[in-house]
């Protein structure tokens, strides 16, 4: 049995930059049309030539794969309309970050005060960009998302001709605020359709499952499944595949991401399977939503997923992923 | 200016075996005139023999040190009231864990049915034996605590006799359950008024703070600290100081337990000074409660705190303490 998927899009996306990006670009790009590509690099991906050039190093590390690096500009309250104007066929969206909320965020946006951000928010709204948020307060963990969605919904209250997408969302708050707003948008990482903050800290503690949004409750798993499965047209697939070096992993002060790009789509098509998920919620959840979100037409790509037996590496060069060393029913071959 | 501690005693402290024992001894040895000692060794301590080879085990890694090590039983519903008499003068309390909820309690209780475990329960009402437990059900980790206070009420209720020490109790929901029932105390630990799950892994992941009971909620820490600060007759100090070598904890599969035996009492004396409670509430949170709940008379020690600069070290032969490299403003000299 095979499984063919057409132009798989990750709509969420960490490739770094230097020898982290040559270790991982490869690796999306063999198995994804196309990426969303996060620019909280240190400095920030906030200018043009910042873009073309970050876009010129993808391309050159993922050597004759088709796969389109759909970039994104990080987000500063201070960008003009002109600046914008200019910048608009570089890019896919934008990025919000509150400041310091997760990793290389720290030049992003405290406090979310309407007048202070309307004029580069009206812009991207009279220009098609599409905005995506980090939704998290700097309030206690498991409570940051939720307490988030306020101002998300103030957002999308102000800047109704904005799409907004809540990135990686981990909450039943974020999946019922994506009904109130026909503006909000949402996508979902693989590893919190799978995980609870059990599998991070209810046994011994794992420090390769640790990311921020941190894992949440069982009713929250629950809400997201129930969406990603019926592939509500407002959510996709995004990773949020975030690697680092394994010491920087297994330490005090461990770096928050998990890396999951090279069996994203192997562990979705098991997990759409196992709960009785009909395979074409499969394809929109993984390029047809997103495509319809975001207008865009990704390169022609199939990607075939074979039922046999996959082993998931111990690492890929030193970045430890999700669930390594255990065994996948489904396959894409060659095996990487 | 200096604080003198009369006889402080860690009532409930993890020494374990071999070369950890012969590292950690003499560090809560040093410190206090004793402690109530874990039976959670592998195998667990469970018979009159292993209870006098352990003690013996444990004087000598102390050396000359004033120290009183007041041991436990590890709980078996299979404990007949014979058996137990024939222990009475050996142990000071059991221990009871349920199945697999923390290191080494493989061997712990599944269920607590009333009928299964009357006759050891009530041989120990009978004989004075208080029940010391550690308070968890298999549900989701930020409420297998709470879901376990019904099971402290209804073990309260059935044996109105028996003295119940819910241990290193983490939620309000247990505070609360201290003024229902007379008979039901508790441990608190230093880390537990310190740090909440923010602490853990609301920045970076902080594997040396991982523990279980894991840390909770901002209002739970809130209602623990009230009861401690304000010497609640019916709450002990417990440190819960669980030593486990440095490659244990920065790994994945982090085991659970933070290490405080060295550094308790300084970061104790800073914490209630800090807020403002009188010193003869720590006399009372460190000592004399449990003096008052176990009816025992430790050996005469005075601990003398001096208001001088300590630096926490590293570790201490590859045990990393909570807190490592932090400034203390109290110290307790010779410094170790």
């Amino acid at each position: 049995m095979s499984i063919s998927l057409y132009a798989p899009l990750d709509m969420h996306l960490h490739l770094r930059d230097g020898e982290m990006l040559r270790r991982v670009a490869p690796l999306s790009a063999r198995h994804f049309a196309g990426a969303l590509i996060m620019p909280n690099l240190i400095p920030p991906v906030s200018t043009k030539e910042d873009i073309v050039n970050y876009r010129t190093r993808i391309i050159q590390s993922i050597g004759d794969e088709t796969f389109m690096p759909y970039m994104t500009l990080f987000f500063k309250p201070t960008y003009t309309k002109e600046f914008l104007q200019s910048v608009r066929d570089e890019i896919t969206a934008i990025k919000l970050y509150p400041a310091g909320i997760t990793t290389n965020s720290e030049g992003g946006v405290s406090g979310f005060d309407i007048d202070t951000l309307r004029p580069p928010l009206q812009a991207m709204s009279d220009l098609g960009i599409p905005l995506c948020i980090h939704g998290e307060t700097g309030g206690f963990v498991m409570d940051r998302e939720a307490e988030f969605v306020p101002i998300y919904e103030k957002l999308a209250a102000h800047f109704p001709k904005l799409k907004i997408i809540m990135e990686h969302i981990t909450t039943k708050e974020s999946v019922a605020a994506l009904d109130r707003f026909d503006n909000l948008y949402a996508t979902i990482t693989l590893h919190h359709l799978i995980i609870t903050l059990d599998d991070v800290a209810g046994g011994m503690l794992q420090p390769h499952l640790f990311c921020k949004p941190i894992a949440k409750r069982p009713e929250d798993r629950a809400a997201l499944l129930k969406v990603a499965l019926a592939a509500h047209p407002k959510v996709m697939f995004g990773s949020d595949s975030a690697p680092h070096p394994k010491e920087s992993k297994e330490c005090p002060g461990c770096a928050a991401g998990v890396f999951t790009a090279p069996i994203a789509l192997q562990m979705l098509a098991e997990l759409f399977i196992q709960n009785n998920a009909p395979l074409e919620h499969l394809q929109h959840f993984i390029s047809a939503n997103a495509q319809q979100i975001y207008g865009i037409t990704p390169p022609d790509k199939e990607v075939v997923l074979l039922q046999k037996e996959f082993t998931i590496p111990q690492n890929y060069e030193g970045v430890v992923p999700m669930s390594a060393g255990e065994k996948l029913s489904w396959s894409i071959n060659p095996a990487i």
